[in-house]
């Protein structure tokens, strides 16, 4: 029988769909190809390769001298503008602010055909950087409340561009969806006295039926209330509300388990289209109470359909922890 | 410049991106096939082509008497269980629930390569008293707390039959997505002593620039706040909290828009993908003051990515007001 499970930390339910249970493989495509095979070593029209760099557009390079490892570029298209004031005008129904943020791209490899899970941890520690030392520049500009640094890979997952790339957008606002998020966990600490995503995570390590993966800093296991299938977490052992506190030796841990997790990913699933996002606490928020920042895996196996939109509630065909068991056998 | 922009029922943000702006006819696939072109008038595989239906999985039809026009019946692999009791467990980390509840299909035509768009509104219709049957139908099982209508019309709206059908799926909870939506709307009644969905929906037919249709009852707009391109919201003039308190002449009214605003959707972006939702309070929600249901439709023309998953927030590369104007002056 079919299961309504709740997230504790989000309050949402989802369905586990046990009736329409797929297995882990068959979240396999056998005739999807490789980035590896669908891409050259270089691509003389890429504006991300060596060589065609639009160095116009560059904001920082790592490492500083010699040859660069990853970039910060803006984006050519972006979806808001540097200048201009966060006024909010408002007639009574329509409340409007104008498109003022960042929109930034991280190139994350000199290589074409590369993709995180194929970059050592060395290189993956690079991006990390990146998004760490971007947020605190940007985070130095009095009109940024929310960063969001996130990668899409592969079509599905919404990426345009084939060179290995994320993105950093900083908004003038806290996202509806975000402050909700922080009033549930704040409801949950005044109700139990901690931290949600600790328990949760602590939880986890006792059952370990659900983990993939962990390491000295990090904790990654596949939700028990996974929205979606594979749909995982990677949370920081250490209580901070933002990536902007790791310490460095936090930071180095984290490429290494998205290492291998990405790699289980890659190897077991054969590189299907995923979203990666890092959760993190609002710029101005200070409570160190109930914010916990981790970064969500969500593979693009499904789709979200009229039940999703009209409920806010996903229907999950396979089991989490049948989920997580596989990628745990995956020898990488 | 970019524009943030705030819905406020719902209170969500999104940004109307005009430095990537498309203009309304650059949604229009040539390439794509109608739905008339892709099926045949009767397929002898289909579950749901008049002679093969399945006859034991019928729930009930419209007309009772003579040939069928629609037919609820029973999903072949539903996600929800219609037997056994709704208990929560709750182990302080993991709460759930057994999957009971309803899941049923909407059989809208007995022909099997037609779509609501090119259905009379008398065929509509008694899509829409279906609907309103069925409805009441369920809510006499006291253990269901929200009915959820929707479409998925084709492909890229998660549509996997190509027979012309709705979904109903009644739950045992209420979604967190729709408390925090009711929320919202009590905290702007509290406010300002009005229903949010009225002033929202007379300031529409005002200032007329996002309206695409009128009709007795219902007034058609794209969403000033649109989160995907075309967005729109169906809405009832008169005040009322769900679908089953619409009138007999009401639900014909809506039949006649619907026909309207979808023929306009087929015809001027050439037939596209779109997840239809009739959004009404939960079953057991009395207040009156607060809810206003309506009908939402939303082509589905762009895709959500690690932006919109990580901050709930959508990036709506057209303009609400072009594509009104646009829809208004497509030829029915």
């Amino acid at each position: 029988m079919s299961e309504f499970r709740q997230n504790m930390a989000t309050k949402d339910w989802v369905i586990i769909a046990t009736e329409r249970a797929k297995r882990p493989h068959d979240y396999i495509e056998p005739q999807r190809h490789l980035t590896t095979e669908t891409r050259t070593f270089y691509d003389p029209t890429c504006p991300f390769c060596p060589g065609s760099e639009e160095l116009e557009l560059e904001i920082e390079r790592l490492p500083a001298a010699g040859p660069w490892q990853t970039r910060v570029v803006s984006n050519k298209f972006p979806a808001l503008s540097i200048e201009g004031e966060v006024t909010r005008t408002f007639d009574g129904v329509h409340r409007c602010i104008p498109g003022v943020g960042y929109h930034e791209i991280v190139v994350e490899h000199p290589r074409h055909n590369t993709t995180l899970a194929l970059m050592t941890p060395t290189e993956i520690e690079y991006v990390l950087q990146t998004f760490y030392s971007r947020g605190w520049n940007i985070l130095r500009d009095a009109r940024i409340e929310q960063i969001i640094y996130f990668k899409n890979h592969r079509e599905k997952a919404g990426a345009s561009l084939k060179h290995p790339h994320s993105q950093i957008v900083a908004l003038p606002v806290v996202p509806n969806d975000i402050r909700h998020r922080i009033e549930e966990t704040q409801r949950y600490f005044d109700d139990n006295g901690e931290c949600v995503y600790c328990v949760m995570m602590r939880d986890e390590l006792d059952k370990g039926v659900r983990l993939v993966s962990v390491s000295d800093h990090f904790v990654a296991f596949v939700l028990y209330a996974a929205p979606s299938p594979f749909h995982m977490w990677i949370v920081p052992r250490q209580h901070r509300v933002s990536l902007l506190f790791a310490q460095k030796d936090e930071l180095a841990d984290l490429a290494q388990i998205l290492h291998d997790v990405l790699r289980r990913l890659y190897l077991g699933l054969r590189d299907p289209s995923y979203n990666l996002v890092i959760r993190t606490a609002p710029a101005k928020e200070i409570s160190k109470d109930y914010l916990h920042w981790y970064v969500a895996i969500v593979p693009r196996l499904g789709e979200a359909a009229g039940f999703e939109l009209g409920s806010g509630m996903f229907i999950n065909p396979s089991l989490p922890e049948e989920s997580a068991a596989f990628l745990r056998e995956v020898k990488i």
